[in-house]
């Protein structure tokens, strides 16, 4: 029995939607989801007592920063990942492959993998297929993703296809590396935006038979039309079978277009991110706390929200007072009010699909959210 | 009925040390305690579920925070303080005194009262007795503070004098403008480092029969003996059947000193401050997070501690790394852990008192601090 399972629960009839289950070594949860981001082994300003309350069946965390710091024989040693940030329910880790790209002149790659410099104290580092794998063992993560290159966007027909043939390469150098029965390897598609280099790449991978396939290499700044696009392409190529995780995305119109194209996981900072900004996300669009219209307004931050803020009568001028102020209990309402908002939006998506009506939400959600961006 | 009432419940035969129970309209509490610090309507990085969980059965708010952000009209249209932050349980709050004192050249004292520029705005503000008992009534805290000063040290007789007459003059001005009946008014007892200063400010106050007395002007920068000295001097005056309040005090060694001399409630920014630079308070002395000491230590931060942090098993290695990593849960932990300290000492330091044995207590604890801050 693999670690990483997917199982079917029902399929839109008319788009590639579909409601399934995952299981892994801690726990299953219903898809499609959004996992929040855990990057240095915490949810920012979050508990993971906070993460089981809202919803939360598996985070994501960063390989790129807890391979620079505590570092993974620190974490191995304490007992994994789950039991040094006490969370027991699944872990997805990246590979470190969208970090140390990232870093631009401040790496260098061959084929073996990729030099770079830390951002905490200029040290000199080396990832690899097998590097960023074992530091993926010594966490112990229930999903661990292929060390791979995220081409930049826009790039050249030649870049994006050497970058994709050594991201096939590195895939089979990190599965060759995995050895532990209890954790899952993802392979993640690559390929820019061009459709026959993503159809080689997905179908290279799917030949290694990896239990789950990440879409990578999109919402890196390319037009959504264009995202979509590729995306539908590149869904199609995968195995009903195997879990589909898009990576980086969580705004709510790219998570309801995800999922219309049948992707089953996501993760983005977005939510905590702009809580810390003090944004809170609502069925309604976004509010910016700060803003004046606030100040007297002693409403929820949503009616009828489940979350830990609205559930106890936090109010919209409380969290403003608080946000204005810095404190730091503003940002924890916030972050939790949107963990819980974007948790909350796929079950209701995955409700939809399982009802049969996942087209008629998908476009009055739509109508819905083009108009709140408009105000 | 006072809104304030102090129940004796055991006098130290030996000692001044005394355990008892306060009586407000947010419920009741036993002494010593300590009231952890909202200075603005928010316990730094805690929630008040927190608070609830780890014991606190009072907090303390700043009135010139408040005052100047978000504004009392706010707070009173939101239903009060307690309301506002979403805590059931008693509040006192400062009369704002201490802060316009500390602005130095930004202030102008009158016999009125005292002009000030905003720290957040530059605008010009005023707060007087009344103005300053006006915002606490709108507000709502349990206990209000007398608007005073709070000489400086070093500072010489006449102006101690002169400061401790006005702040006597001030203090009836506060008692005849509060009119709520569910609010009770303490009086602050100053006079600096004199004696004869303290006795006519006590006398003075007592005269005017207010439910509860503070020391105020202490731990200001003079030395712990001369402190102790003026304590002891001070609460001997005091009326036994009030609460006594030791202002701006949360030091472990200073609580035991202040309950010796019979003091029954204090407040500090201490705790919460300290825990935001990483440091944790135990029994037996401070531990600094960031110390590599801690970086394969996988221990609570205190062995058998009650808190929410060491019940959920939260090991020194993982907070040292959220703490060097800049992550808001170190905060919360640390913050979360030394409250409880602190809640958890006032309890002990309670029962030595109701089991007779707070000399042995003291002794104990004292030697072992002492010894412990030269490590």
């Amino acid at each position: 029995m693999p670690a990483i399972t997917y199982e079917l629960v029902k399929q839109d009839p008319v788009t590639g939607a579909r409601a399934g289950i995952i299981h892994t070594p801690h726990g299953s949860f219903p898809t499609p989801i959004f996992m929040p981001v855990g990057t240095q082994a915490s949810v920012k300003a979050v508990s993971p007592d906070e993460l089981r309350d809202l919803g939360a069946g598996i985070i994501l965390s960063n390989t790129y920063h807890l391979f620079l710091r505590p570092g993974p024989e620190l974490i191995r040693e304490a007992g994994g990942l789950h039991k040094f940030m006490n969370w027991d329910r699944a872990i997805l880790t990246d590979s470190g492959g969208f970090q140390v790209f990232s870093l631009g002149d401040l790496r260098k790659i061959t084929e073996e993998g990729v030099t770079f410099r830390s951002h905490i104290d200029g040290s000199k580092k080396f990832l690899s297929p097998e590097v960023a794998t074992k530091v993926q063992m010594d966490l112990g993560s229930d999903i661990l993703m292929a060390f791979d290159e995220c081409a930049p966007y826009p790039a050249d027909y030649e870049y994006v296809q050497k970058s994709m043939e050594r991201t096939t390469r590195w895939a089979q150098r990190c599965k060759d590396t995995l050895t532990r029965e209890d954790q899952g390897l993802f392979g993640i598609v690559q390929g820019g935006m061009y459709k026959d280099l993503r159809t080689q790449s997905a179908k290279a991978l799917i030949e290694m038979d990896f239990p789950g396939y990440a879409v990578g290499g999109l919402s890196v700044g390319e037009p959504k039309e264009l995202m979509y696009e590729l995306l539908e392409h590149t869904v199609a190529l995968l195995p009903q079978n195997k879990p589909r995780y898009l990576m980086g995305v969580g705004t709510p119109d790219c998570l309801v277009e995800g999922v219309l194209h049948g992707i089953d996981m996501f993760d983005c900072v977005f939510p905590t991110r702009v809580a810390r900004n003090g944004m809170a996300m609502t069925w309604n669009g976004r509010l910016i706390m700060k803003n004046a219209e606030y100040t007297r307004d002693f409403h929820t931050l949503e009616d009828g929200c489940g979350c830990y803020a609205c559930r106890n009568h936090y109010t919209r001028a409380y969290i403003r007072h608080l946000v204005r102020a810095g404190e730091i209990f503003g940002l924890r309402l916030l972050s939790l009010h949107n963990l819980y908002f974007l948790q909350d939006f796929m079950r209701c998506l995955r409700q939809s699909i399982m009802e049969g009506r996942f087209t008629k939400f998908r476009i009055d959600f739509l109508a819905n959210y083009q108009m709140n961006a408009k105000k």
